[in-house]
């Protein structure tokens, strides 16, 4: 299909496998991110997440089922290249005290780009009159604001715990 | 220094220097962002959150000299990412209706990875007690948020015109 034949429904599938892509990395940084935390909350914190993300990656599947696609990922470089900063700051930071703020700087700033993207996709949904879409999307979207908040909570009580 | 030896400080200092390079990319992308789009609304967005932009890779500069550093930049494969993903949707709807929906949701991408990354900058400068730097930091988050719910109204009334 040449380029300015697209429509939004090709910007909402190439976006769907993107998100998609960039979920399934997340299920494989969350274990690596838990098991660096020093903090037992934090750790908890991204385990919770991790269940979570396998539910939004299901969605994700009933989206795709639901546009008549196979669910199937392209490759995401921004989330490439958040999980890299996230493994940077581990090895960096491996031991030191700072370690678990820096593991949730990463981890709020994956949050962001997720928060975007389904932001995004939800008001293409439902320019698009996908009510079904739309509402699975948005449990996924609101998953996330709230994961977003239990973050900036743990990163208070973790900086006060370097500062004691 | 040893890993385990690092502290907040030196986390602040890395993600300052992740940041400055972030906003330079930005400073780079945003004209071709501006010139791609369809809509003069978003062209002028664009080149609003431009001028914008060099005011905060200043306010940065004055974050270095704050915390008596040099100002440099650090590779954020984060920045690369994002604008990566930019430059494929100008490529792949090139000419198309949904282009501007596309541009959009790359710049919005690349504004929640700002807020998440000032957000986290400015806990960790009231935590080591620097009013000032904190402060500075905030007027960029604000400058920020505000272009993001701005993208949002946009994104709305983009999307109506593809649909008319």
């Amino acid at each position: 299909m040449r380029a300015k034949e697209k429509t939004l429904d090709d910007l909402f599938l190439e976006t769907l496998k993107d998100i998609y892509f960039a979920e399934k990395k997340i299920l494989v940084a969350l274990p690596k991110m838990a098991k660096a935390a020093h903090s037992d909350e934090l750790r908890a914190a991204f385990e919770k997440h991790l269940s979570e993300t396998e539910g939004q990656v299901e969605r994700l599947e009933q989206v795709f089922e639901l546009i008549e696609q196979p669910a199937k990922g392209k490759t995401c470089p921004a989330i490439l290249g958040l999980v890299e900063e996230g493994q940077e700051v581990m090895k960096d930071f491996k031991d030191s005290d700072a370690l678990d703020a820096g593991l949730l700087c990463g981890a709020q700033a994956v949050e962001h780009y997720e928060i975007a993207r389904y932001g995004t996709l939800i008001a293409w949904a439902q320019q698009m009159n996908k009510p079904k879409i739309a509402k699975l999307l948005e449990e996924t979207l609101d998953e996330e604001k709230k994961t977003d908040v239990l973050l900036t909570q743990l990163a208070e009580s973790s900086l006060n715990q370097i500062a004691a």
